[in-house]
């Protein structure tokens, strides 16, 4: 840092001071290592400082000042992101939104929840049951990823093939532009059809145009049962006609439909120190949960669809949970990636094709690492009715590979297919490289002019998504 | 026209003409009524040409000419609009998207249509209908508008309760820019966080940011069973409590949920020539749609969930259509307003508000204007899940009544509450004087910088929105 640019610093730190008190900003050694980095554990950095504005207007007049020197901010939430979108560089200022938490209102007749960006998402998931109510989005990292995070990334997790993203649980934003400026569209309404539906343009937006600072969430009505089912397969078009066979006959209350390949499989079996629940192995497995809004619904519909499968020879196998305990030991099976970290030395994607393609793309994908990687273990398993496909190759399984080189393996095959390099996670800092595997030269011209159209100076989390 | 602007418009005429072949050029008589407004009937204008492109290709060849001539655009589906919102000036070429027709491709894994925007609502439904899916998009012009329009406004329709509005069916979209340049985001699949996700900011723009050339569409599976009530209610809080209590219950099972003040219901009556299922008058009434996968639902559990809140004394009466007849003369009393505009001189209004504050504004609403026109006969009804209130003044009963005078009344009161003065159809140039009842002056320079930064020439669609 130039003698000028300290200075410039040092003025812009003291007219933060000034406009939001002298608590609210924090410098060197008062700035914690939670606001270094996300979960992925890369790089941390120590911000120039660190923002804790309690309110909308605190936060307009910080942009405000900010975007007057030209100095750049990066919106921090919970720091559980997986793409480095909230990982500050030494010379940016973090902005986070801790304070300004908590549940504003509930409106039952409308079902919404008006909240403010730093709520965490398991305190908003609170306030939603315990006024009778469910908030659809949900994430492994619901009691530390905040509500202005979860928009701002547009995660997806659990839920999405029953109740979309986050983009879908929302009807009103307040956001922050870089020039201060408030634009609360905190909108209660389903249909409101005046001009540009503003809210979209930020939600997934990963910080670049704006600051979300509250917003208004759908409620929906909280499911009364549930049912889980472990379901074997000889292959993934079985896989794709099963999907099909369950939404036909229960629409959405088909809640999760997660696949399985069998190094996946065996290796959560192992982890977990469980064993398959059926006798042989099999190709492909598939976790299935029902949920309806019928009390008396004893899941004997959908035990009775998948029986009428297995006596068709659509399906291989079955296995349904009987008590809780069930339920618990099957999930334990696909939740054992929360292992990864402490077992692995994990290699991680997070791509997203048309589901008629992923089978086919996993085949010839796990063909290639192999080729390039004898001796390898990788994990392949998705939310394949979210297009949602997860690979995890185990660095330890390959000593000394470049992890850059993985990344480009996989990407290259990903490319002539439009696949997305980015299902639910974002692009932040980590994936910026790749994000034209994903995206035309005339859709990131487009994103850049109206990021420049938002923030002229380019104050917003630079470094970022381009 | 000067006659430097009419030298100017030749020549744009020409280039047109060499790229996109003269058949796909009409000027003067050889350009149609229909090109000329929309089903409000309003201000018939012939444009100064109408394009009518076969391709893509076209469509960006003609954008690219009149941008570098500075040649004003209004884009054409069907012309059913509600807003004036594809009416052209006769200093606008218009630019029909009817030759870009057809269903390309359904993907039955991925649950996707993709279509071209000219296509009708009603092929586009009859094609998914006969892959064994369902498109959700329903609406009363469904014959004639088309899936580039339906998009293009984020039209509401019959089944938003259920499915949400356009924009929720859609998944990828391509759009051609003021520039000419092709934004090809056809994406399939239900998670990608790569960047921007463009297509929100197109969609419901109403042609002022780019054209909507083809779209991928969600399919959904058909619903298999369809029951009909219609419910009489003591008052709009009766109502609200109805609707959670089979939300909780049903889910989106609950297909329609129209509420029907006695102005609306008695004059629905009288109209279709029927007599109410009801021995006497009732302060309001609901008519139910429950919809379920379930091929063995024969109604119970819907019949049963109404009994019950009858004996609760949670609604006054009910009736539940025993057969396709029952549906049908339930549905007529609704559906009447298909008749406004041939027995009334009609001032519509397509608000929307908070659910839980839409019967209070309706009673204010009408002693406002019982106040200001005695006499009049005002009809109250709307889609109630939506948040959607739909009012008609009929001029008739008020006789040299300015309509602008009834709008200004309606929405001076709509103003304090953040309403929407356009719940589906949309602002076009008919209600363009009123956007901002509902809209901040934030928000409007806002909009007003994307659309500089995506139109910086203005040709697309001026005078409609801003």
């Amino acid at each position: 840092m130039t003698v000028n640019e300290r200075a410039a610093l040092a003025s812009t730190l003291a007219a933060l001071r000034e406009a939001l008190g002298d608590d609210a900003v924090r410098v060197g050694d008062e700035i914690g290592e939670r606001s270094m980095t996300d979960w992925t554990r890369h790089e941390p950095t120590r911000p120039a400082a660190l923002l804790l504005p309690r309110t909308t207007e605190q936060v307009a007049r910080a942009l405000m000042i900010c975007n007057d020197a030209r100095q750049s901010i990066v919106p921090q939430g919970g720091m559980t992101g997986l793409a480095g979108g909230s990982i500050p560089r030494a010379t940016d200022i973090a902005l986070s939104l801790d304070r300004l938490a908590g549940v504003e209102e509930i409106d039952s007749a409308a079902a919404t929840l008006t909240v403010r960006a730093g709520t965490t998402l398991q305190a908003a998931q609170e306030a939603a049951t315990q006024a009778g109510f469910e908030l659809a989005l949900d994430l492994g990292a619901r009691g530390s990823c905040q509500i202005g995070g979860n928009l701002a990334t547009n995660a997806g997790g659990n839920r999405v093939i029953q109740s979309g993203t986050a983009r879908d649980q929302v009807l009103g934003l307040e956001v922050v532009l870089a020039n201060g400026a408030v634009l609360s569209s905190l909108n209660k309404m389903v249909k409101n059809n005046t001009g540009y539906d503003l809210k979209h343009w930020f939600i997934g937006s990963e910080g670049t145009l704006g600051v979300i600072t509250r917003a208004v969430l759908k409620l929906q009505p909280q499911r009364a049962s549930r049912h889980t089912a472990l379901v074997a397969l000889s292959d993934y078009d079985q896989a794709v006609s099963l999907l099909r066979r369950l939404s036909t006959r229960f629409g959405n209350d088909i809640g999760a439909f997660e696949i399985m390949w069998p190094d996946f499989f065996d290796f959560g079996v192992k982890l977990t120190g469980t064993r398959s629940p059926f006798a042989e192995a099999h190709p492909l497995y598939a976790l299935i949960e029902h949920a309806s809004f019928d009390t008396d619904d004893d899941g004997s519909r959908f035990s009775g669809v998948l029986m009428e499968a297995l006596d068709e020879a659509a399906i291989r196998d079955a296995v349904i949970a009987q008590s809780v305990a069930d339920t618990r030991a099957l999930w334990a099976i696909r939740e054992c990636t929360a292992e990864f970290p402490v077992k692995l030395d994990p290699i991680n994607f997070d791509v997203s094709l048309p589901i008629g393609e992923i089978g086919a793309f996993v085949d010839r994908c796990r063909a290639a690492i192999d080729r390039a990687w004898p001796g390898n273990e990788s994990y392949f398993f998705g939310h394949i009715g979210d297009s949602n496909l997860h690979v995890t190759v185990d660095g330890h399984s390959v000593p000394g590979v470049d992890h850059h080189d993985v990344y480009a393996l996989v990407y290259d095959m990903l490319a002539p297919l439009r696949g997305s390099v980015s299902a639910e996670h974002g692009i932040g800092s980590l994936k910026r490289e790749f994000l034209p595997v994903s995206r035309s030269d005339e859709e990131l011209a487009v994103m850049k002019a109206i990021k420049h159209a938002l923030d002229p100076n380019g104050i917003l989390n630079p470094g970022k998504l381009f």
